[in-house]
């Protein structure tokens, strides 16, 4: 029996505005990239049609309004306003924007999570080798949450410039406390980014709560927008103090004399010129997104998880990966009992379609937890009962198939 | 009388291949975004289908073969090996990329044009504002070739670490004779960065002939590919040196253990994960060019221009505006007879797609010519002569038209 108290989300409605749930019969990668709603593929498809017609500036001319709707719609999100977005290519290059406006000199702090994603992590390690910045990552407590109280004594003892925390890692279903870490960094002078790329379009997000100086995100996952797209919210406080892009361009600044230029007021300044017909794809994805009501999506998806996790935890030989008090849409799990090939093969061929991680993604996580891989199902409110269901079954039989001769 | 020594093009088949051309009846705008031909549509099309059918995920694994023949097609189109060869987001991503990957000092020199693109110029007041690079600009002869002899004697006098040059400027239809610079930087001990954004695709481009060490270019303007694409082209000499961009990124290294990573031994160390339909778009804009041959391309385009410019200097009232030696595939033109938005409207009226440039993208270029803005026209080889009559009628008609009441 459906209720609105009960199922915020009209299930049918969502379902059949969402082509792809007829051909992938068990969509479990909305961590990967999710299915686009009709609304996205409709937008997408008709600015492509019009840019075969008439050439990508004039199409450009003509959606200039629909385009412009992107700020809006991200802004009522995440509770912030137009003028604190800016459009990106991905949540990575939204985020290396970020960090290419602090200008770090050498023995500058980086403090963040050894469950940061593997690019983030990569690109402090870059600046470590190139600018000679210090990277500190906060312990965790034994369950897998951060410590808290560790966060506060490196901030005392180290004083970074920056803490840079992934909301929901990649590879496990750990939703770190974005709130409560931002209400420490707002008591010390640093700047704090979060990145968002797996909770946005998941989970409520209010930069106001959060306190964040940065926070990027994708299109492509639980916004179910599509690839080659983000966003990245600046404060008012970042926007103040002047902070700008290393490499500003033409929709960034304007060329005021040969030798000098001026950097836009807003956070058009961290944006490229170059678009695309993605970019109305974003903004119907964040407008649908929207008219469901995130909280509603949130509350959906605490049901479809907790019967996931329920489902997979009493299986026989399936071990649950996920730390920390607080889960997300992503589960991860591992076995000992059968290989990986033999799971893959398995759910593949049960119409599944997930992500496997390997250890090289995620090294200090995996090497903590003693694996190689883990597979990752991320549901999201447009699946049913009835598939979580059916994937517990796969992996239920997958476990005990016999070993591959 | 069409034979194949006079126009090596079939013109009736590439203008068969190009949908827009039954709608823009005078497009004049391949600088700008050009016209996707059939092939290019097509991909995309088929690519964003699959993705709404099984996410962007499995899309990319099923189309991973399709994707990675853009290496290929790159490097026949530029003379390189697949291996020297990133994809990026724009010509000014793969920009900023190679920029960022030279580990620039204080008081380094960059050489420059007055002539090079707007957002270059930014990106370096920018890294002057903040790295505290020194910007200097090689002066340009009379006839608005670049001066060579300027250009060695700053070579000799400052001990630049970069030399970057856009090779065919986005306001002006000049040629910068490429090869002879690249000439003159082999023998000093310096980086050369050509941005071939507006040659691409419109001229044969070699970089063992230029002697290259950074090429960027873009697929939207005469490689008639989609927006939001572009690449980078590094030498041996630079993946040799270690050369890696500030924010490497999972596509472009391994993270090895916690605190330590391997860039890629090839380009793909400069290229960002994030890939969307938009890179089969590349692969076939590139190999549809390749198909048809660069050099026949440029063949047919230097009769159409030669038509087009001979036509437009014959109006009285019409000064063109492109000075230099060698003029493009890019036509810019000025009135002191008319206003712009007169001339504006009429030609718009006319059914021509073209572009107007403002002094603020050109700040040293328009102050110099003492104008400020340029109507541009940038025919590609799919125009036909009876096009480029129309538009020269219709240019005629305008400057001639009363004043607006």
């Amino acid at each position: 029996m459906q209720t609105d108290q009960v199922i915020p989300i009209d299930k049918n409605t969502v379902r059949a505005d969402t082509p792809g749930l007829a051909t992938a019969t068990l969509f479990m990668n909305s961590a990967g990239a999710s299915l686009m709603p009709r609304p996205v593929i409709t937008a997408m498809q008709d600015y492509l049609h019009l840019e075969t017609q008439v050439g990508g500036y004039e199409t450009e001319r003509v959606r200039a309004d629909h385009m412009a709707q992107l700020y809006g719609e991200i802004a009522k999100l995440i509770n912030a306003r137009p003028d604190n977005i800016a459009f990106s290519y991905s949540a990575m290059a939204a985020y290396t924007q970020a960090l290419s406006a602090i200008p770090f000199q050498p023995g500058d702090v980086i403090l963040t999570t050894t469950n940061d994603y593997i690019s983030n992590q990569l690109a402090f390690l870059s600046m470590q080798q190139r600018l000679g910045i210090r990277l500190i990552r906060i312990n965790d407590l034994d369950n897998g949450d951060l410590d808290l109280m560790h966060l506060e004594q490196l901030i005392q003892q180290h004083h970074p410039v920056l803490v840079a925390i992934t909301h929901i890692p990649t590879n496990s279903g750990i939703v770190q406390p974005a709130e409560l870490i931002g209400a420490i960094c707002s008591r010390y002078d640093c700047w704090y980014l979060l990145d968002a790329a797996q909770s946005a379009g998941q989970l409520p997000l209010d930069v106001e709560r959060i306190q964040a100086d940065f926070l990027v995100a994708t299109g492509r996952k639980f916004l179910r927008g599509p690839r080659n797209t983000g966003f990245l919210y600046v404060s008012d406080k970042v926007l103040a103090t002047g902070l700008t892009p290393l490499f500003v361009d033409r929709q960034g600044a304007d060329w005021t004399s040969p030798d000098t230029f001026a950097v836009r007021a807003n956070a058009k300044r961290f944006e490229p010129q170059e678009k695309s017909l993605s970019v109305v794809g974003l903004v119907e994805a964040v407008r649908y997104a929207n008219q469901l009501g995130i909280e509603a999506i949130a509350q959906v998806n605490q049901v479809l998880m907790q019967r996931l996790r329920t489902g997979l935890s009493q299986i026989d030989g399936i071990d649950l990966t996920d730390l920390g008090s607080v889960q997300s849409n992503i589960l991860t799990f591992h076995s000992t009992r059968q290989p990986l090939a033999t799971l893959d093969t398995a759910l593949r061929q049960g119409g599944v379609l997930f992500t496997v991680q390997h250890k090289q993604g995620a090294i200090i996580d995996f090497t903590r937890k003693g694996i190689d891989w883990i597979i990752r199902l991320a549901p999201h409110y447009f699946n049913t009962e009835a598939e979580i269901d059916a994937v517990v079954e796969l992996v239920d039989q997958a476990v005990t198939l016999p070993p591959a001769p």
